[in-house]
């Protein structure tokens, strides 16, 4: 699985953590670890100020830049989000370059040229991921059991455009409102919410509506 | 892989072929089949005029459509295009509902709200799909063996944030700008140049930049 036959990096960039309070909504804080490193710089293609963090950050005005404007996922994986405190629309950022708010943003319609803090996503686990998803809220009606990449629910005989509730086993998700991970995206991890999302409200603060078309894995 | 526990669903729209002559950059016509149909409606919602598909459209002004305001892929994989005769950006199209052109558009630094054409995936193949990237063109540099999707090519050890060359040995693969499958998407083929791309401008006729940080495989 993945990339054979290419000797892997190691990260070893010198790190300055930024450690934050617990905010509602936020997972505990993970500790600063030399696994996940996130550089944000205030203007695109990686100029003007720039900061490093090795945990969340709740709000981006509070750590020295006014804005986001490029970013650069050296290790980990992580969860940005539209408004402080973990609310609004969410992006998945996987290790590598974002040199614009385009190449983060997953919703064209409501682009979001905006992100105003992100965390650790806190288990992602490539390899061993699973997930049920049920046709109806509170875990009813038909389901499916996922353990691999589906870019398309449909193709895998899922009957219908939409995801009524779902649970999460293992590793972390991110599920999309379009086939392909186009639109909205959801991250969903097995140790939120007990991993239990009974209804699409519990999707994130701006889930407006039960339209999920396809689901990944997070890469660890 | 993908989704157990659910019964497969059978596609039983009834079909309506539209055959095309032969364009440059289209692979051999594909003969009309139920394993392939997309419907377009030429406003969004699936409002308005629709035709149906189990073949290449050249160019959707000369089928009775207008325009593509929305989009159903009931069976097989496509690829749409921002141009008549298959040129311009792309746009993977899995099954599943695209109810406005924000759903099948990859870039949003250079939004398109237009689908010019489209033509089936020839070769995808989930679970036997092969291929090799290179660090320089003419597959040169350094190589990475694929089998799998990668939402990260640096998490997998990709010293990059470009892909000179690469050779696809089997099946279907979109190569995306950014991590996680977004921005351009460019797809690439086993049987297409013999499986061979010596250099990112074969990728397509609008591939402004070697960057390639994700990629996967195409669902069949």
């Amino acid at each position: 699985m993945g990339i054979t036959g290419i000797a892997p990096q190691l990260s070893g960039a010198p790190l300055q953590g930024s450690a934050q309070p617990r905010a509602a909504g936020a997972l505990p804080p993970s500790p600063p670890s030399p696994q996940r490193q996130l550089v944000a710089w205030d203007e695109p293609s990686f100029q003007g100020r720039q900061q490093e963090f090795t945990s969340e950050c709740e709000d981006i005005a509070a750590c020295g830049l006014e804005r986001v404007g490029s970013a650069r996922v050296e290790s980990g994986s992580w969860v940005g989000f539209e408004h402080p405190g973990f609310q609004g629309q969410q992006f998945v950022l996987e290790q590598g370059d974002y040199p614009c708010w385009e190449a983060w943003a997953g919703n064209i319609a409501y682009c979001v040229p905006r992100m105003s803090s992100f965390r650790p996503v806190s288990c992602a686990n490539h390899r061993d991921s699973k997930m049920t998803i049920f046709e109806q809220e509170n875990f009813l009606g038909r389901k499916g059991d996922l353990s691999d990449d589906c870019p398309s629910l449909k193709a895998m005989g899922w009957g219908s455009s939409e995801v009524g509730s779902l649970r999460v086993y293992a590793g972390a998700w991110v599920c999309c409102q379009f086939p392909g991970y186009r639109g909205f995206q959801y991250v969903v991890e097995s140790d939120c919410h007990r991993g239990e999302y009974k209804h699409f409200r519990e999707l994130g603060s701006r889930a407006p509506t039960p339209q999920v078309q396809s689901i990944r894995r997070i890469q660890q």
